[in-house]
């Protein structure tokens, strides 16, 4: 069973681990178990250059929880982590200071740059530093080339753009964003095996990430959403909206910039063309069954209502069976 | 009072702490105090390109023993260090894994490469990173351009050449050197402001470090030479050898290289024509003063033996005492 995941950061992380937590427990015997070979294309649109060294927090979010590296209760950055080279940086004098790097995390980009730096491109580094990290999954960067999202902000300073996780992280997506634009995607190509990976894949599943500047973003890679529109597998989606609002983040800020209501329907319609299946929580199944009776065509996605809050391992491995069965079915269906 | 020295690494960097101790207390109403302008030329032939990040030895040990931020049983490195960034190094496999770069250590090595990076000369990046230790000194780079100290070995994996810190920290220069090149050096040019800070000396200093690989190397740049053999300045010179071994590092080991016997005399005559005062310890006074006798034009050094062991900042200060005093006197004589 070839299952291709698209991946942002928290929301997929936690989503792939409760996959292969439900993948492991079925095991050998069952349709969709043992044998499975899962591949993670992960966004890289995040990414950024900081003191000279590649951060790529989308990539590293998954290796680190697929892992066992994770910060468990931030969700994002290492496990035990110190800060002794941001204070030192910081004595210098050296911007940026609203980006928490810590000490177990440098490391990871001082790998990646160093590997950069002599030709190596992102693709094989990644496969390199998962050497280490074992995640249990195949994890390609959406693109070798690089892709960096900026924000349109227009505040006391002016209008301008900046880079996203400066927008994100620093001004906490409070500043409205007028436009995001991921800069390099139109000219970007998809990294070595991420079409095959869709092509030859039996299952695709969206994971609840930001629509936006995640999943968004992966797809804005020519070549990437015609893969998904082509691909024979069921394509099923994990709605990154419960009850009208991201459950964490700020995935609103996003969507009001590109003009689209935070809701679980919404998100659907912007995969359109794209999902056969769409796992919705129980607090947006009423809106979810409005969207697809008023779809006079039938041609939205199968959609499915049930706890979405990956609130611990079991709750997240249900959300994944979900998705599995839905698959499964979808493929049945055939 | 111009005063220029050059400067290897502890040793140099611990007689120019008791050197400013020294003008401290003489204040202003002396004739060598306050006022004074104190010029540091340091060797980069140790330096090293580790993890993509370049590390300047030398150079840090002099700013952080001067800055207040040294580890002062060490030597070199900085004071409570952690060492988190290397650890997780090793836990990538990435080598070399037999030099110890601390956390807060790596974060000056991240703003050097970062600066060298955007194309800023050595100087000025040295410049910048003084700027927040504030030594109490110029700190200059011998040379903006990349000079390498490499050693020749021939062991168990055969004849090559080796970087100066692989056999001086992995192999604790153990292997006997047939060799010691400082790559570069011949096409190297000064770095702004080395000329000049010999030319216009009022006392030139040779605090007792490393006579080949460190004054050696400085010495080896083209133009630094004929430099200090041309100044008018008082060249005074405190012998790195006490009783015949150096007081610690491998001095001899590098001596042996170039077929130089370990003793004060025997460094003094590496610098011939450059010294006109020369201190040695008084283990090594007999010995100093044979050699004196027996130089038939009478053309060495001014010899004084005095305790030369830098055990504290007082015994220190005595000795950047005395090198001040023969300076002051030898300037009086001419």
């Amino acid at each position: 069973m070839r299952i291709t995941a698209l991946a942002g950061g928290i929301g997929a992380a936690r989503f792939l681990r409760g996959l292969l937590a439900e993948l492991a427990a079925r095991g050998a015997g069952a349709d969709i178990g043992a044998g499975h070979e899962i591949t993670v294309i992960g966004n890289t649109g995040d990414d950024i250059t900081l003191f000279g060294l590649r951060v790529c927090p989308d990539l590293d979010t998954v290796m680190y929880t697929l892992g066992g590296g994770i910060h468990e209760e931030q969700g994002w950055g290492r496990d035990g982590e110190t800060f002794a080279v941001k204070a030192e940086l910081a004595a210098y004098g050296v911007e940026p200071q609203w980006f928490g790097l810590g000490d177990r995390d440098f490391a990871t980009h001082i790998v990646r740059s160093q590997m950069l730096d002599l030709g190596y491109p992102l693709s094989q580094v990644t496969q390199a530093l998962c050497a280490r990290w074992q995640p249990g999954v195949r994890l390609i960067p959406m693109s070798n080339d690089p892709v960096e999202t900026h924000v349109v902000v227009d505040d006391e300073q002016g209008r301008r753009a900046v880079h996203f996780q400066e927008w994100w992280v620093r001004m906490h997506a409070a500043t409205p964003a007028l436009s995001i634009v991921a800069i390099g995607a139109e000219d970007a190509k998809p990294a070595p095996g991420v079409l095959e990976a869709m092509a030859e894949a039996d299952i695709v599943l969206f994971p609840p990430s930001n629509p936006v500047v995640s999943i968004g973003t992966i797809l804005a890679v020519p070549g990437i959403r015609d893969a998904v529109a082509a691909t024979m597998a069921p394509v099923v989606g994990v709605s990154p909206i419960i009850g009208g609002a991201p459950v964490r983040g700020m995935a609103d800020a996003c969507l009001s910039a590109i003009g689209v209501e935070t809701s679980a329907a919404a998100v659907a319609e912007m995969y359109a063309g794209l999902l056969d299946g769409w796992l919705v929580d129980l607090s947006d199944a009423a809106d979810a069954a409005m969207t697809r009776a008023a779809d006079a065509a039938a041609t939205g996605p199968v959609v499915r209502a049930l706890p979405l809050l990956m609130s611990d391992l079991a709750a997240t491995r249900a959300i994944a069976a979900a998705a599995l069965d839905l698959a499964d079915e979808l493929r049945t269906d055939r």
